[in-house]
């Protein structure tokens, strides 16, 4: 969602696009069809992706997105939103076509205890690889080495030099480095990357909120070394999403991948949980969803009572250039 | 050559290291077995190859990177050093296996009439893409249109404004940036490049020799349009060689490929060609060759009467840091 509140996205498909003033965020979510006449969806199915609207009904104009759920009681629905959901198929797919992980390899991954950071350190263990992680205070670190079981992991921000810390950490140089940061910290990992290394490019959090993209040194390693860079998008995963979900279902029966959320209860209260970067999750709202023209979809990642509207707003110029600037409201709609 | 009259290169094997004081400069070349006891290589044999001497006779320990001859009167031995050679296999697993080109794409070279460049455009339009190259002359640009039949090619030395530049030539955007020359150009081709393009890190031309690398801004653009950045090493390329052998051959011999070499003649007069950036090619010298031991090649490619060892040398602090700081010079050499 982050990504889409900037004005400078490049031109692309319309799901792809900046949010509008005044239109519901868009985003993923999980929801039930109370009203379909696609041939692929019937009313009471239980589905989760894309264009799933922050508000109680929403209409789908494309399945592209959307996955069907197998609802079985002993995975929560919420997790549609986060480990069954997209974090879960980024995390897979970056990590693992991109990253193309053999046992013995030495991951870093920045951001690590994000949705998509602590599930690609699980992967790279299930599969024998040395993990080292960072993240932005003690409190995420530990978690990092006690809950999620990373060989190691450090607070960026107590390292004034990224370089040294990353030397530290990766004395043999780092074989594949998701990235999730960007900037200062794809720089330093570029000094330390071995000889065809891969580095996964799933974010750049700390380029987002800039004006001016900040500039990165030392591009040449990837000559020198061989490195394989690439970006990732998720949306061309959809259709392998069995792959995934196969893969992932059993590590999370037994316990082997555990994962954790953020739930904040109520469409009323995902204003406050949005500036907070906090993920949403699960409730029992009833958002619904109309694609393809005739198709309705109960929505059950949020909770609400009434048909309101949660529309997001700038007070900069038309758009939304920075988290800084997000109004959100809740607006009465009564008709599409 | 160039990057290995550096002092920062990457630890790697021996035969990637930064050339020594004193020692001769080793590079590709083409040579004749003088005595052998390898079970692949007997007397007579011609081949080509790296780790040939530029001196009259050269001990060769390995032969991982020599590739046999089969000469025949219709193909230059220059071009064992060129299009046939290191330059063409460069060009070819480069673009081919990094650019994964397809009818139809959209191909930007730069350093275009390159000994690679000019190879890379051809292949290009051998197989129906739309190529546009860079150079840094009208004469330069006028051979690309004429002479190698680009589509299109600018002089980027008159483009205030490379970002305008590609936008004219590319209004449609770039799907493979084939990559010589790196810093502002790079930075200019990552807002035109084409979403799922992929940049061919052949090169950085404007880099080496800097004491700080350029910065690139626009590297986010990775992520957004899903690009595939990676650096190319031609050494794990020499086992397929026939692969692109038997792919280039037809094309010289019809006359469907042309390639330009510039000649300088005599062993000595080789520090100013180096110095002037002239491609090294053909000569009838004598520069032996002993590898493994008991293996002795003539090399063909430099002209030499006596067994003088060119060597390269650097005012600059025991090091070759720059072209600037280049002192080639002839010294004699008794034994090995």
């Amino acid at each position: 969602m982050r990504g889409r509140m900037r004005r400078d996205l490049p031109p692309g498909e319309p799901e792809q696009s900046s949010y509008s003033l005044g239109s519901p965020i868009v985003g993923y979510g999980v929801a039930r069809v109370v009203d379909s006449r696609h041939s692929d969806f019937k009313k009471g199915d239980l589905v989760w992706g894309r264009t799933i609207g922050w508000e109680e009904y929403s209409l789908i104009t494309t399945t592209e997105y959307l996955c069907k759920i197998n609802h079985t009681d002993d995975i929560p629905l919420s997790y549609y939103t986060g480990i069954l959901g997209m974090p879960g198929i980024t995390a897979y797919f970056c990590f693992f076509n991109i990253g193309s992980p053999k046992e013995g390899d030495r991951v870093y991954v920045s951001s690590a205890l994000g949705a998509i950071g602590q599930l690609v350190g699980q992967f790279a263990k299930l599969i024998g690889c040395y993990v080292v992680g960072s993240a932005g205070s003690k409190e995420k670190v530990e978690l990092l080495k006690t809950k999620f079981g990373f060989d190691d992991a450090f607070n960026y921000k107590e390292e004034h030099d990224l370089d040294a810390a990353l030397k530290r950490y990766f004395p043999e140089g780092i074989d594949i480095y998701f990235e999730n940061v960007g900037g200062k910290m794809l720089d330093a990992v570029l000094l330390n990357m071995r000889h065809h290394g891969r580095i996964a490019l799933c974010g750049m959090i700390s380029q987002y909120n800039l004006e001016q993209p900040e500039s990165v040194q030392n591009l040449i390693a990837l000559l020198y070394k061989q490195i394989r860079m690439e970006g990732f998008g998720v949306t061309e995963y959809y259709d392998q999403y069995s792959k995934f979900f196969d893969f992932v279902l059993p590590y999370i029966k037994e316990g082997k991948i555990v994962y954790v959320e953020d739930i904040a209860e109520g469409l009323e209260t995902g204003n406050i949980a949005l500036k907070e970067s906090i993920c949403f999750a699960a409730g029992n709202g009833t958002v619904r969803v109309h694609f393809w023209s005739d198709i309705w979809v109960e929505n059950q990642s949020l909770r609400s009572l009434f048909p309101r509207l949660l529309s997001l707003s700038s007070k900069k110029d038309g758009w939304i250039a920075d988290m800084g600037d997000l109004e959100l409201t809740m607006e009465e709609r009564t008709s599409y």
